[in-house]
């Protein structure tokens, strides 16, 4: 399923990734949010010019391909927001990108990744085509380099650029480091980045296969028939090796957040931080909010998206969060906390 | 109408209000913005701690009031924003803040002044009932310190620091300050900050007194029976003798931009940027994507509020962008500019 990685990250990887983001892309802001009483970090990386985390890798694996291999092209495999980002690096590079989407991606990823120039090929994610496959073929076809969405050395490094970043802004380490977590990418390179924080990988119910693997100590595949979930962002099948190599031992244990929790935390961004933030960017944001993660001062929480259909954010906002009642699978709900202390509204 | 300002604001008060900010907020981030082929910033205010840049004057006025004044409490009058803004200072300099507020204040803006611990003074807006002589009353009974929401030089100099805050960010003065312009205190404020900047402030259209009175030299009040706006920031009757002291035969003419043009910048943020604009906030983007002002790498445009209901924010992006032949008053759409470029999504 995945290629041998060639090498594996470093943390002297992601302040050199950190570096080269620095060149072409402002900081994204840490804005204080209060949580039941404490005042802690949210790190808007939606606020990234592809409204994503994702074009930290792009750039640093782009910015670090041989001109012998720019002239060869990329290929990559995304729901979206890593289209996005490799299509952003590539046309800024002037290098070829085709992107493999599955054909239920949310539209406006489709049509940004598009208008981004990059090709599109389209797969069939819900009749069950291997994606790595389609694009392996591409590659072989094209003598283009693959560039995987999180099973990568540089790819891992430049996500955790971001770690970089934070640590400058807030003078330390944070304490806690409260993720969203598809296949690793993200959490992979703040562990290198920040190795004096505590790592919480979050996922939605029933696609928490990190988590699973953690406890079990071995990747572990998202099980049979997972349950629909609003965060296309973070629905990958599976960790790859060279993620797991840095977060096994590493990394707290994962937690899962439904779908309701992740609704709730996309209205608190919404009404008490000013932000768009899309279902799979706002899940760690969940676990904050639905008292599943310890938090303090030093929290930092990866609030990591922003690319979200209009209606479906519509729908969202306009709808009042849920009680405990309805939503048997979270901790009891905060709502009693939110906005009623009032240090942002 | 408005009391006598006690001394000008100056130059050296916006620096000295910057230091005072900085002290205790964050600087808010300036966003790379793609309009027209032409790659510009967005100053996004709508991401202080109480969702608009008002937290700026109200926190420099309030922290120099005397102790003497502190004890005997502050009175504001305010559409929302302002009222948050001074219900923040007050609350953490611990003052007893009495605000002023319409009827019809949205939902949102009460509610979370409310939270804030201030006390909330209901007038008849619609009624047309004089706020200014509902505050003064509750002042002379108090012997309150009125805080005004623009006619103050402490606020304009407090909402100043971000222009202060600007130049460093970018290194340099902007070459032009696209501003959402209600009383004119912001304006003002920036004017001073920044005497190298072309400042040209933007307001709905029928509440254009602000572009009236630079024309013809002299305060000229709203119109009578101006139309509606959603723009509640901006319902302001009439800038004051100590705001247009500052910007008469400085700023540059004023735009008047339409409730569609607003609607469209609203969708503009959401989609492109990953943020939440209230109406009022959305004013000086408005104008730049309608192609009502120049803009250059140098333009710095305000994005002045986040706070808006959230019905009120669904409708909005649940809609597409009219067509310039449902928007006769406007300029023609740059509908086919937005988006496309893809440098952002």
């Amino acid at each position: 399923m995945f290629r041998e990685s060639p090498r594996n990250p470093t943390a002297a990887g992601t302040r050199l990734a950190a570096e080269q983001v620095a060149a072409i892309l402002p900081p994204t802001p840490l804005l204080p949010v209060q949580i039941g009483g404490v005042s802690l970090w949210g790190k808007a990386e939606s606020l990234q010019p592809i409204g994503a985390f994702k074009i930290r890798g792009a750039w640093f694996r782009l910015n670090s391909l041989s001109s012998e291999e720019r002239r060869r092209g990329v290929v990559a495999v995304s729901s979206g927001n890593h289209a996005q980002g490799v299509a952003w690096a590539a046309r800024r590079l002037g290098i070829d990108a085709a992107i493999v989407m599955p054909v239920d991606a949310p539209q406006v990823k489709l049509d940004a990744t598009r208008a981004l120039g990059a090709e599109i090929v389209l797969y069939d994610r819900p009749g069950g085509v291997d994606r790595d496959a389609v694009a392996n073929a591409l590659c072989d076809q094209r003598g283009a380099v693959f560039v995987h969405a999180y099973a990568d050395p540089w790819i891992i490094e430049g996500q955790g650029s971001a770690g970089v970043e934070i640590t400058h802004q807030l003078g330390r380490q944070p304490s806690r480091l409260v993720v969203c977590c598809g296949g690793g990418g993200l959490a992979a390179g703040l562990a290198l980045a920040c190795p004096d924080s505590a790592i919480v990988p979050i996922e939605p119910q029933g696609w928490d296969d990190m988590a699973r693997s953690l406890a079990s100590g071995r990747i572990e595949p998202v099980g049979a028939n997972p349950p629909p979930t609003a965060c296309d962002a973070l629905q990958t099948p599976q960790t790859a090796p060279v993620n797991f190599a840095v977060l096994n031992h590493r990394a707290e244990p994962g937690v899962a957040v439904s779908e309701a929790e992740i609704r709730t935390a996309q209205r608190f961004a919404f009404r008490e931080l000013g932000l768009v933030v899309e279902p799979g960017g706002a899940a760690a944001l969940a676990a904050a909010l639905a008292g599943k993660t310890c938090l303090d001062e030093h929290t930092v929480v990866m609030i990591t998206g922003s690319n979200v259909d209009p209606q479906q954010f519509a729908a969202t906002i306009s709808t009042a969060d849920q009680t405990a009642f309805d939503n048997p699978h979270g901790a009891p709900h905060p709502r009693g906390l939110m906005g009623r202390e009032g240090e942002r509204r």
